[in-house]
């Protein structure tokens, strides 16, 4: 047996760091903490953005450490707080060891990653939490990496109809890769969403995802479900307004209103999982990466995510 | 084969009528047309009120036959309208063929009259639509008729924790009969109902139901639910305010909300095994019975429901 190492000291390395709510991340010299107990320091080899990262950006939030509500990072003295359990925006970050998961030596770092966050939460929500069966129709609102992401979980799992849903155009073309069968731009439109997916569904879909983040399309989501069994999945992080609300009707009638983090998969044991699917190229993954930025253009990697000109961007750290 | 029966004429029976929304009823004669093709037209026993009947005796609906879009009823030639695709507050009505269901000529109609909706709904919710496991925890929220068969629902299922959530101080002895084994009177408490609950089912219950037919109790239902597998139902007709609303972290952490309209039977093929479960003693449903009324004193059904000071008043219609 190999003998416990011994007390590690703290790091200093590069991170990017808000100092304010929505202005841009500022590259600093910050000092990383060792890991207390039941934790681990990690290097960063590849981190990406999720739209997630971009509405905290723009919040106040300052994450800490579960075990003693401190912060790890720090700057001259002074805390500089965590985001996520994650804070992969820094060479070195420290995370609760129920958070790292331990994959194979050869998967591309710069790709999986993406793994860790859109991807899984999309088939994970049309795998585990909607468990969509074959020849069933969905419907998707909003066709970023996780609406994607449940497309094609949906095209795995034998769905007949995909709808997507989304008022970028090129998200059409996009999508059939993905396993759309049916685009729909409700900009286009001279009637309600729901209306057009009720028609192409012959009465409402089997299942619909709300993957803008807009809890004011969870409604809509639930209208273009089917009375007696329709369900709706929710996952996005609303960037604004927090309540969700429907017409109780709507729920009476036989509908079901679930939601669904990180696609309900359980870390430690499934990520290695879908690593292995990556692998063995059973889920589509690279396709999703629109830009590889170096960590300098991390600045970047944000604005392409506010002008919904990206899918993912993957941040490649210094080697 | 019996030959096809011959068209049969107009009826004159008497029947109690909402002129105006929240009046008392009118003993009126009525004449009852002939059932058109796939109706039936049914001598009325026994019937019963339920709180959605005063909700929608206090609204303006008016309602009609699904095949031509007419009623059945009329008062010297001028329509009087049906009510909830049953109608029965007269000695004779007009149902779809689909609404009837075939019960063994023994069981007592002035009993297995409340299967035909609030106990059914509540045992439904809890058996079919929740799906309760052996061990879990409930939280009930309002004892009425529906709120007290799901706490049967879930006793006979083995749940270890059912608590009820009720205003009235009457319903603890009442819930205990039913198999509820934690009271919680929310006006006598110092501290939101939620957390209460989350305390006496270590961290939040399995399951919770909102029986209150208020959609400002399915957030606080939602609340009291466990993160990750909760599950909340949602049975009542709302008196007020429609739109159900509850912030998206509830959803996002795991819950699941689920509308429950008669309990996700199939009455055709269902209500049949629950009248049998009736005659064979395996639920109880005299209990519910709080009075027994002539159908003259319709009206005083109608008042007790309003003032809270009843269960379930079973009308018994002219032999």
């Amino acid at each position: 047996m190999a003998a416990a190492s011994s007390p590690a000291a703290a790091i200093t390395c590069r991170a990017a760091v808000a100092w304010a709510p929505g202005q841009a991340l500022v590259m600093e010299e910050v000092e990383v903490a060792p890991p207390e107990a039941m934790e681990i320091r990690v290097k960063v080899v590849s981190t990406s953005i999720c739209r997630s990262d971009v509405t905290q950006w723009q919040s106040t939030r300052r994450g800490v450490m579960h075990s003693d509500q401190k912060t790890r990072f720090s700057l001259r003295g002074k805390p500089v707080y965590h985001y996520c359990a994650v804070s992969s925006f820094s060479e070195y970050t420290v995370v609760h060891s129920g958070c790292a998961v331990k994959v194979g030596p050869t998967v591309p770092m710069d790709r999986i990653c993406l793994l860790s966050c859109g991807v899984s939460a999309g088939l994970g929500a049309a795998w585990k939490v909607a468990d969509i069966s074959k020849g069933s129709s969905v419907v998707i609102f909003g066709l970023g990496t996780v609406g994607l992401s449940v497309a094609q979980g949906a095209k795995l799992r034998g769905a007949s109809i995909i709808i997507g849903v989304d008022t970028n155009p090129e998200k059409q073309e996009k999508g059939k890769a993905f396993g759309v069968t049916d685009f729909i731009n409700p900009e286009e439109l001279n009637e309600p969403v729901q209306q057009v997916v009720k028609r192409l569904t012959n009465g409402g879909a089997d299942y619909s995802f709300e993957c803008v983040g807009d809890t004011g399309v969870v409604s809509t989501a639930l209208q273009s479900c089917s009375d007696g069994w329709g369900l709706t999945v929710t996952l996005g992080v609303p960037k604004a307004k927090p309540e969700v609300s429907a017409h109780y009707a709507l729920l009476l009638s036989g509908r079901t209103l679930k939601g669904s983090l990180f696609g309900g998969w359980r870390p430690k044991s499934d990520l290695p999982l879908l690593v292995d699917k990556y692998a063995n190229k059973e889920i589509q993954v690279d396709d999703l990466v629109t830009h590889d930025l170096s960590f300098d253009d991390i600045n970047k990697a944000l604005e392409l995510m506010l002008e919904n000109k990206c899918l993912r961007c993957v941040i490649h750290m210094p080697q």
